[in-house]
């Protein structure tokens, strides 16, 4: 494991011999993260310097949609053009529930409050073109140009019950699922713009430097098979992604992401952030959590469909964000699960087959499907007379799916088998890191600040903190504004 | 809150001027865990001193059942003389379910082979008295003096299919529920009458003393308000307990467990010893779980009736530990959840009325109590068709329920609210705590051992993992037995 590679505990300034790079701000990480840390430290004055690990820039950022999820304050220009007038209060309280009890109210208040003018800086300060125009139609990305869409269970109960839904997820103007390259290709274009701004690439962090009183006054990085002290005058910054790629920390810390059988991430994604906040005595919070998913839209009709367990029950409204259905799922005591669709929508799912799930049954009677699914006797017959009754009075009684996704069951049916580790596609990725102030100042457990050290994006852990509330555009959102707001405590740090 | 006050940055031993006490191994906390590393560490020649913070030895385990989770290598005395044989591999798989995929199997393997001759420690070399009886009845701990009884799920689904079920629950040889005093005194007794060991009552750790090699040397205490140093020369065991009477920090790991209304501990489980630990670099795992439980029985007749979420739905067998079935509970998408009795078994529970539930409705039909729930209609009416029906048959085809508990619900029928946060009793400790070896070292994040710190009981993670698995018994059992690990290990290490 490559994360074994790296020492937890720091060196001593003491034991430093000399300086090889100076800095002002240190940034372990380019990805959206460190990019934007970046750029707001440059720009309040400080030099900076990126220690990259790869040979280019872009992280996890650019192997993603890079949707961004912004709104509040009446809303964003696209939101407004599109005819979308969006509350701070209906994001807040949206976030607050998605974040669940280990919600950071101050990080989503400050996240919340400032995310319309994030995305005039994004717009008005580095370029990122969005489009005016709402993507209507239900999708886990925008594979047109469109500026907006819905990408969270906004829309879904319980949430729509608590605060106005409204669409956040901004999408690069940018035809298919390129977003993740151009904006890290427009934050790249922004930091080499820059000549208070040093990026090395190649260059693995390896630990922190420490004075007496625990103040970080710098790292240890290896380049060209040296070791190179770095002096970071006013802090370092971690911005080096989670843990989805280290085997060993996943089992100890995240055990329920092994049931995913696809890792979102760059090959960077080893936890060595996270550890090097560890090892000068940062707490890592929310360790146990993740994003994992099973993405089974689109095509959005399939919405229509109903997911029952090994009881032939229904257990959740169909029209949440797909990674709250896969908690929702993980949460069952159950041993297979099943989206059951008329043959009309699967006709829709086959051209798309996103999720990749097989065929576990068919039946021209519901009867039929229920044998042949091994289900008990009239368990799934109940089921799908109650929902088409519900289906009839337009009330999901039991699961309060939206009325626009309820229709008739009606046979022939088809059953997909959307158990976890049968074949279906199970993305995840970390949602655990070191707990930072929303200045991004790394705590210890008892919530003192680290002198010196700063944590944003994965590495920190954010506003985003379950999988059942994940909305997409959430991480990217969090990396790019965490990134800017660790950037200007670092840069704005007296020493 | 007290936690705040404890600063997790430790001490350098070049700080330090003197000394005011001396000691092989220094030992923080005087209860199940920090009494057995005490006369372990005694016993194989080294010189201890225990500082507690109370006025008194007893910690958490003085105010628990003190049942004992012991088995395998045949059975022990008592399960031997009461006719059962248990195998290893039995107990060995059982808790490796019990604690899912974070399981530690090297710790639990430990723990299974060794199990025995716990028992035997405890019987022969402390003087701990069990009866050779068994005590049939389905408790949640046992108020005669019989000496051995099931504690958890071992006769349920899935447990039961996959592990011989056995009792392993070993009840001190006392009337009512009164194991834990009784056991704190003879652990007391032992160490009082140990030359070898020094007891320091009203006296806080404040934090480690390391040296520049991160080698723990030692620790500083307070005692008559004066700040005392304290050299450990063969090492430092940490056996203050949980962090359950610390709400931030519950709010920060484990927010799960404030759906509880009832800290099971003592006032000084304020997670002190976790935060001592990850000061000087220690990693705390599995910090989000915990015990959280809604204790239904006694009486073991409320076995026979049913629980159903607000969609009228079964769930889980019912026959399961009671945190187990809390846990699956908090894992459901549901507001309300009901237990469902005959008149007759609500008689039973009257008596009792151990989880202190409220009566939600009554029905002279099926129907009748499925309006006054405000369920759908139709749909308790097929949940209890159904079970009837299986009933009848002998088979709970949808949530498994063991044979003995199936019993037909006929009207007139009885519904107890069970919601959490609706009155009933819902006790909750917690889960996490230091990563360490079996033999009781404290880990870094990469799993390399700190010299000269360990931990025990409640302060390390320990063979319990999940409120889903666990089992009466487990805690009282890791302390005592890791508590042994970490004396002998810390007696034996070389300075």
């Amino acid at each position: 494991m490559p994360a074994k590679a790296t020492p937890s505990h720091p060196r001593n300034i003491k034991d430093i011999q000399h300086w090889d790079r100076e800095t002002d701000v240190a940034i372990v990480g380019f990805g959206g993260a460190g990019g934007c840390a970046a750029i707001e430290a440059a720009d309040a004055g400080a030099q900076v310097t990126i220690f990259e690990l790869a040979s280019a820039s872009g992280g996890s950022t650019a192997m993603s949609s890079a949707e961004i999820y912004m709104g509040g304050s009446g809303g964003t220009r696209v939101q407004r053009a599109c005819g979308f007038e969006d509350s701070t209060e209906d994001m807040f309280n949206y976030m607050m529930m998605a974040a669940g009890p280990q919600a950071d109210e101050a990080k989503i208040r400050n996240y919340c409050d400032n995310s319309q003018a994030h995305f005039e800086w994004l717009v008005d300060h580095l370029g990122v073109p969005f489009k005016d125009s709402f993507h209507e139609e239900r999708a886990i990305m925008c594979l047109t140009d469109d500026g907006l869409l819905y990408t969270g269970s906004e829309k879904a109960y319980p949430f729509a019950q608590q605060a106005k839904p409204c669409p956040r997820g901004h999408n690069l103007y940018i035809e298919g699922d390129n977003g993740g390259p151009l904006f890290m290709k427009i934050v790249t274009e922004n930091v080499d713009r820059r000549e208070a701004i040093t990026v090395e690439y190649e260059t693995r962090a390896l630990t922190l430097i420490v004075d007496d009183e625990g103040s970080v006054a710098g790292l240890v990085v290896r380049q060209d098979q040296q070791e190179l002290n770095v002096r970071a005058r006013r802090g370092v910054i971690l911005c080096a992604g989670g843990f989805v790629m280290n085997e060993e920390m996943l089992q100890r810390y995240a055990p329920k992401l092994l049931r995913g059988n696809n890792a979102i991430g760059n090959p960077g994604d080893t936890g060595t952030g996270i550890m090097m906040g560890m090892g000068v005595g940062g707490a890592a919070i929310n360790m146990h959590e993740g994003f994992i998913s099973i993405p089974y839209y689109p095509p959005a009709s399939i919405t229509y469909g109903i997911v029952v367990n090994d009881k032939g029950q229904r257990f959740i409204n169909e029209d949440v964000y797909h990674a709250r259905l896969c908690q929702a799922i993980l949460d069952q005591q159950s041993d297979r699960f099943y989206f059951i669709l008329t043959v009309e929508q699967y006709g829709d799912y086959e051209k798309f087959n996103f999720m990749a799930a097989d065929i576990a049954g068919t039946g021209e009677t519901v009867q039929e499907l229920e044998q042949e699914l091994g289900l008990r006797e009239g368990s799934l017959q109940h089921t799908i007379a109650v929902y088409n009754e519900d289906v009839a009075n337009g009330d999901d009684t039991l699961c309060h799916k939206a009325p626009q996704w309820l229709q008739a069951l009606e046979p022939p049916l088809v059953a997909l088998d959307i158990t976890p580790g049968r074949g279906v596609f199970v993305p995840m990725f970390t949602l655990g890191g070191l707990d930072t102030l929303p200045g991004g100042e790394v705590l210890t457990p008892q919530r003192e600040v680290i002198p010196g050290l700063y944590a944003a994006g994965r590495t920190a852990c954010g506003v985003v903190r379950t999988a059942a509330g994940y909305s997409s555009g959430m991480s990217v959102g969090d990396a790019t504004f965490s990134g800017r707001m660790a950037g200007r405590q670092a840069a704005a740090r007296k020493t």
